[in-house]
């Protein structure tokens, strides 16, 4: 019967303080408290990522006595994550330890998430603009007794007499405010029209003329949520913004997600949530800064994976989650925005778009309408690279699809200085060959690492296409041999034994903020040739269901494909062999898709129609895959020749790094 | 020795009024104030009967405030009969709690006993059963890897296969709920499509076959609702019930509640709610009794006058208080049950039927496509006697409509012992010309009064069609004149000068359970002769617009049509005169429209089509209503000639009572 006891906890450097209850983990106590502590394995103590550390004293300043007998007893499985010297100065897995007294908790920089640099830019498309809400102007003449019309049916009188428009059905929520709208706007009123269901809909009447009517567009990532504010006349985007998808939290990846949703009550209702009011947020700071509100929105297109698809509409995603991995629905669907929590005009839908099959979501149903290879002869490949990687391949004779569970090495998770693209990470590499010494640059910095005093480098880890190059760059300087392995006995005291085995060190503790030499490690490689690996083993098994010998073209969809260096993607075997001109970035396709689909309502039948021809090739029931898997973990690959590649390389004098 | 501080108390919806000392239980103010509320306990305060709720805020119509600081603490007993929201609506149990001021109590059906006799029945109409909700059994094989369908494309296309029928779209709240149960259900079950919007909508997948697929339709009135649970596959209504409309504590008129809204911040929402919450209470109640749940049922169909659509819809009704009366919307519309709080099955819509104009609202088009005077040729008068009398009037030529306020005398309201259709009403009553001695029948008992021992009558008042009789009595036995006024120098100690002028003595204070004689005053008298002049003046215009000397048949529908005697309502002149068997009543034939509407999908294109096509007169601005008002208040009427009743009347030797 007795109450919980009650501890307060404060976070350093943040400051933010707050009570929890006796028993709440630490990463529990820092998410009630708004700390942003990374945790990627979503809490099955296998990340290591969430390191904190305890501090040990009284803080007058706080008037709290903390030490780190109030934290629950030390267990084996941080042991890997902590040498001693680390234990003894207080650090300790955030998920793992409790709160059993007053705490002040110190959350070392790389362990704090966020301020992840804005990769979602706008890409230009032309894009043809036929909205699904359109906005007429409408003046009526107010009743009378000798006229004393119902208000609704005054309105589609004038909207047939003025615009020749049939009458349209009538949105609830509309129909609570009109009275008062017509009557305060002396009967001149702007009428907002959806054509986007099976008969149009009033989803707005809005007092007087309205200069711009907008829509949003959003693409839900598993990490990042991207928003497009769009003129529904013109097509132009007004404004556009993303944030840290809020479901981060609960779970770095999609398994781990769903695993959160079926392991605790309440969990779906939960993340939805958060999704819903991250995309209440965003749609208001895209409106806000450019002088609208978020009740001007009158439709929103939206795409994402198919679990993100489910968490956002509150679907319990376990059947999505196990074999066969049956979604909930691929069809494109309507929804009220209220029925699910958002704010917008009064009667808005949203419009989401269809998901292709297991994990491949609306969001590569984007990809397709904004790229259209329905429509090409190109023999062409397109990679999404998200938190998974989405592979699309064929042409206009036939589009086939597949995901492949890369794992979230590119976005610099299971990385050992793994960090997102985030000020200070490196995210540019070079190794010279002879010398064996590295230049890079940092996000937030102009200069190369050699430009710098190295005191104002401020390196504090490597991002996803910094790894690329890492790996890319010690094997073409030598450092490693194509299965991955550190080559025995080089001259440089940058190769050394550390913690993970082999490692090169990128940067000496100087030249970083973290006072720590940051470097790659063995592991790293490895998990870079796993996730490239699973990518190059789907397009291979997709070019031999299609009887694909080679390949036109490799489009690299997605925020992470405009950042990686194409050359050095080749030459790790990220992708198939192609000239190095025909592999090219296209910037958020999925985004674009989102986009298209708002503005052009011909789009969306197209999305349904794609959506259920591209064939969907289940790469785990492939007999053939664990083979080329094997192969493809090669740099670049264990078999396959690399014309295109072997030329560019000999123009680095580098030729005779790959054999065939 | 100091004399006891004295209190106003009233009891709400009754109305009932006094005054009581400090220190009173509620519950025994209730009995001072003949307010029966149920106790089985004996004030034990183990029965939790005895619930009440203490109202909050000045009440400008009694010119009391009230407060829950008017009564004695909460008492711990009380705890186990409230949850702490209703805690915090006030309520309370009313032998607990003891009167400290002035206050409002509102007695919740529940706890009202005795309570009103339902007069809502159900009437035996041929009803083609052709529903807009239709279920149909499915079985599909599960999913595998190799056909990894998605739940909703798999359930479309059993329901092609199985029924031939095409994809119907998803209602959000069925997409929640599919994927568990499917699953849960080993693939076979029963899908609800929904055929009353624009296209088929699945509103609802249930595990396993359905038995029995059911609706409801319920007719809100402005003091009472009734609800018919109806199979949508037999068209059988399954249960009915009925209940006070729990606005009335808000207003016991349209008016009075339009004031309410208009006057109160958030006045709309608190009515709105009230009747949302009472339909919710109604729904479970009629399914529960024959072991359905609310949430089985899968649509509904409702009807009332134009300001109670509006207060149920949560549209303010300022605009529709006010002329030119204009409604925010004739047309019928489709609503989610879940955007009014509706508590149906996941997808179920709700279909308000469409409004007429001014006050003539859904109900009166639910009378409409129940009788269908359009298809006939006899130039027929409906009157739908509620709160309000609503008139049809034409045949298949032409059909027109008005609203007249006749006020609530015919609900026994602004009569001296007016009360409603309860046990202890005087509800017949027969006046002996000669000895002018009154004999009548209560409601509850068998006999009449002079067949029974007078303390065993227990009259406690007169009801809606007691008071009618009452009048036509008074008039056929000479105790008043054609003009209302009672007779001089009668030799009867039954007539005297009463507080409210002369009166007739029905029972005497021994024959009654509230120990004072009952009368039938001038007031009351003039009260009739204003109600039934404010019809006739109706109906009398509206001949005149048709062109019409003679009706041929006059329908009294609503329920209280069908507890009047049509020669004693023939009589005082409520109508033109027809003869007596051509003036009939059809019962609740606006619920029994609500009841064609939801069991009858091509009803609803018939409401809205007469709906519009019926021509509305506003009686108010018709230059010759208060000449026919005034010709109208005598007794039948001052020109008019009455074959029919006076051949009727010559019967009873009383031929000379009317002249023409």
């Amino acid at each position: 019967m007795s109450e919980k006891k009650m501890h307060t906890v404060i976070f350093q450097p943040a400051g933010s303080r707050g009570s929890v209850e006796d028993g709440t983990s630490v990463l529990d106590a820092s998410r009630l408290l708004g700390v942003d502590i990374e945790s990627i394995c979503g809490e099955k103590r296998t990340c290591g990522k969430c390191k904190v550390r305890v501090e040990n004293g009284f803080f007058e300043k706080f008037g709290v006595e903390s030490s780190l007998d109030h934290v629950s007893v030390w267990r084996p499985v941080e042991a890997k994550f902590f040498t001693e010297e680390r234990r003894a100065e207080g650090y300790r897995l955030a998920c793992v330890a409790k709160v059993h007294g007053d705490l002040v908790v110190f959350v070392p920089e790389e362990a704090r998430a966020g301020g992840q640099v804005v990769r979602k830019a706008v890409t230009d498309r032309k894009i043809n603009v036929n909205p699904s809400v359109k906005t007429y102007y409408i003046e009526m003449i107010p009743p009378t007794l000798h006229d004393p019309l119902g208000d609704y049916e005054r309105v589609c009188d004038a909207l047939k007499a003025q615009h020749g428009l049939d009458a349209p059905i009538l949105d609830y929520r509309v129909l609570l405010g009109m009275p008062d709208t017509l009557r305060q706007a002396g009967w001149k009123v702007s009428v907002s029209v959806w054509t986007g269901g099976p008969v149009p809909e009033i989803v707005r009447i809005a007092p007087g003329t309205i200069e711009r009517s907008i829509g949003l567009a959003v693409d839900v990532g598993t990490t990042s949520v991207a928003a497009y504010l769009c003129d529904l006349t013109t097509g132009e985007v007004i404004n556009y913004d993303s944030m840290m998808n809020p479901q981060v939290p609960y779970g770095e990846d999609v398994m781990s997600r769903i695993t959160y949703a079926m392991s605790n009550d309440d969990g779906i209702h939960k993340l939805q949530a958060a999704i819903i009011d991250g995309v209440n947020t965003l749609a208001a700071r895209v409106c806000e800064a450019v002088g609208f509100t978020h009740e001007d929105i009158l439709e929103l297109a939206i795409v994402f994976n198919t679990a993100m698809h489910h968490c956002f509409l509150g679907i319990y995603p376990e059947h999505l989650g196990l074999a066969p991995y049956a979604p909930a629905l691929h069809h494109s669907i309507n929804i009220k925005a209220r029925d699910l929590g958002l704010k917008f005009a009064p009667g808005a839908n949203v419009f989401v778009l269809p998901n292709e099959a297991g994990f491949v979501g609306a969001d590569n149903v984007g990809v397709l309408i904004a790229e259209e290879p329905y429509n090409k002869d190109d023999r062409q490949l397109i990679i999404d690279i998200g938190t998974n990687g989405e592979l699309i391949m064929g042409n206009r004779e036939k589009l086939i699809s597949a995901s492949c569970a890369t794992g979230p090495a590119f976005e610099g998770a299971q990385i050992h200085f793994g960090m997102r693209a985030a000020p200070g990470a490196i995210e540019k590499i070079y190794i010279n060959p002879e010398t064996k010494e590295p230049r890079f640059r940092v996000i937030g910095k102009e200069e190369w690492s050699d430009e710098m005093d190295p005191e104002t480098i401020g390196a504090k880890g490597i991002c996803g296409s910094g790894i690329i190059d890492g790996v890319a760059e010690l094997f073409k300087a030598g450092i490693i041999d194509k299965t991955g392995k550190f080559v025995k006995g080089l001259d440089t005291p940058r190769v050394r034994k550390g913690e993970q085995g082999d490692e090169f060190v990128l940067a000496w503790a100087n030249e970083t903020s973290v006072g720590r030499d940051v470097t790659v490690t063995i592991k790293d490689v490895r998990a870079v040739q796993l996730a490239k690996g699973a990518m190059y083993a789907g397009a291979k098994i997709m070019m031999n269901k299609l009887g694909y010998e080679t390949l036109d073209r490799v489009v690299l969809a997605g925020a992470f494909g405009s950042f990686i260096d194409r050359e050095e993607s080749l030459t790790i075997g990220m992708f198939p062999d192609v000239p190095v001109l025909k592999a090219y970035a296209v910037g958020n396709a999925a985004g674009d898709g989102a986009r298209m689909a708002l503005l052009d309502s011909t789009k969306r039948a197209e999305a349904d129609e794609w959506a259920r021809k591209v064939e969907y090739v289940e790469l785990s029931v492939e007999p053939t895959f664990e083979r080329e898997f094997m192969y493809a973990m090669h740099l670049p690959h264990m078999r396959d020749s690399f014309p295109h590649l072997k030329a560019l390389l000999a123009e680095e004098a580098l030729g005779d790094l790959i054999k065939g």
